[in-house]
């Protein structure tokens, strides 16, 4: 077992890391994999090394362990190691380039046609298919098993960065990926290990206070919460050369123009065309 | 740090129960934090004792670690323990006793609400809320949230179980939570110690060639790999007293009508009512 960095992260400083010494929450029981989960970074550079021998089986017996609806299990995952089509995808995903550097790339389904082509060959109708409830059953359980994947992955000393991107071009990365009707690539996922020169400093979040309530919802002093996490925000900014500096600016940037979803704004459309009637 | 039974299990035993002596996946690496996910199972039945002070605080702590699209953050989470109060969400959701068994009920809440009150503020539009990529992203956050707290809660020897049936009445769940427009209960989760008497042998999956593929989709045998895990579910319902006895029965009873969804074959109007457009 490799925890790696992790294991060295004393409870205090792995909140501190988190929150910012100012809004450390009031934790208490503790463990290693919490530390681990604690640790998480998104790593968006990656060595070309391959993978140990039994990574990817390691990881999705992890990711169906995690919960799924009435065991459904109506999620897939494309493991992608071919240059060629990696580079493909990156294309089609805004061209980020870690796509290409991680040596597996995991396209994650949200899959309902396994679970048709058994109806169909019991000759029974699902009378849910069409559902925008099903589709997001799908969803959600392609995201529960993923984080185990994570979460797996970063207990291996291994890194991950998910690629929301993935759904910019939804209908031909099915076709890339010879998608049946009724599956779409909901997130890619790299997993490698970092390169040595990537930022990879744990990213403050709002504070506690300000994302869980106590029996109803909703905090009086958000405001003051929001702009005191935009100044941390701006300080972790500046230590890691990025161009945003608080979270106020980075969430206008990132939702104040429907530009900035990349043909996401097509998402309807192109789930209907992949067989998501979303009724 | 206290992983209970999880330590316990060697490599081979956590994949045998999983997958079944004959579907064994040919993993590699292993830690800890594997054998714990791989441990898990969904606890229907709860004791009423309290949760050591502060375990919420570090359950959320591990929540907030997991990745969030562009770092907008766009969940939230109502932590519920009154009794009254988890009362009337069991009964809006299909009456599942866990609910008010169980000493702390989180109401996980896909939220765009405070990235819009802060561009309210701010006197800027955010375009982009109405699209259902944006609830989308919300929804996956939330879930990869939960993830990382039911991996967490599971560390500490406590036991969950996700709450789907929350969805079938929403706008009921949002009034009795107080949530604004914008946000909505994705999911509810149990946290608490597993009733002793409460079914928990580790639920076998697919075998990982029926839902992992490589480069491509598809495998020419699935047919066969199903009905070879039919098999092993119907010996897991006999041992554990269920009703259904395959997994292709199970899937049946769950899809086939319109009226298993528990009234969530509204769930588009019901967002449309909560301020998602889902354009």
């Amino acid at each position: 077992m490799d925890i790696s960095h992790a294991s060295s992260l004393s409870k205090a400083d792995a909140l501190a890391l988190r929150y910012g010494e100012d809004s450390i929450p009031a934790a208490g029981p503790w463990s290693d994999a919490i530390a681990l989960m604690l640790s998480h970074r998104s790593i968006r550079g990656y060595r070309p090394d391959a993978l140990p021998e039994g990574t990817l089986e390691t990881l999705i017996s992890a990711a169906q362990s995690a919960a799924t609806s009435s065991n459904l299990q109506t999620w897939s995952v494309v493991a992608v190691t071919d240059p060629g089509k990696k580079a493909q995808i990156a294309k089609l995903s805004a061209g980020q380039k870690q796509i290409e550097q991680c040596p597996l790339f995991l396209a994650w389904i949200a899959d309902v046609s396994r679970n048709e082509r058994m109806s169909v060959e019991e000759g029974v109708t699902l009378e849910v298919l069409p559902f925008l409830e099903t589709y997001l059953v799908a969803a959600i359980d392609a995201a529960l098993a993923a984080q185990n994947a994570v979460t797996a992955a970063e207990s291996l000393g291994l890194s991950t960065v998910y690629i929301g991107a993935m759904r910019n071009n939804s209908t031909q990365i099915a076709e890339l990926l010879g998608l049946p009707q009724g599956a779409m690539g909901v997130f890619g996922m790299c997993v490698g290990y970092a390169a040595p020169d990537t930022a990879n400093e744990v990213k403050p979040r709002l504070p506690q206070d300000a994302i869980l309530y106590r029996e109803t919802y909703g905090n009086p002093n958000e405001s003051a919460l929001r702009k005191a996490y935009d100044a941390k925000m701006a300080a972790f900014s500046k230590r890691n050369d990025m161009t945003q500096d608080t979270w106020t600016s980075r969430v206008i940037g990132r939702m104040s123009k429907v530009a900035a979803l990349g043909g996401r704004d097509k998402l309807v459309s192109a789930l209907h065309a992949m067989g998501f009637p979303l009724k």
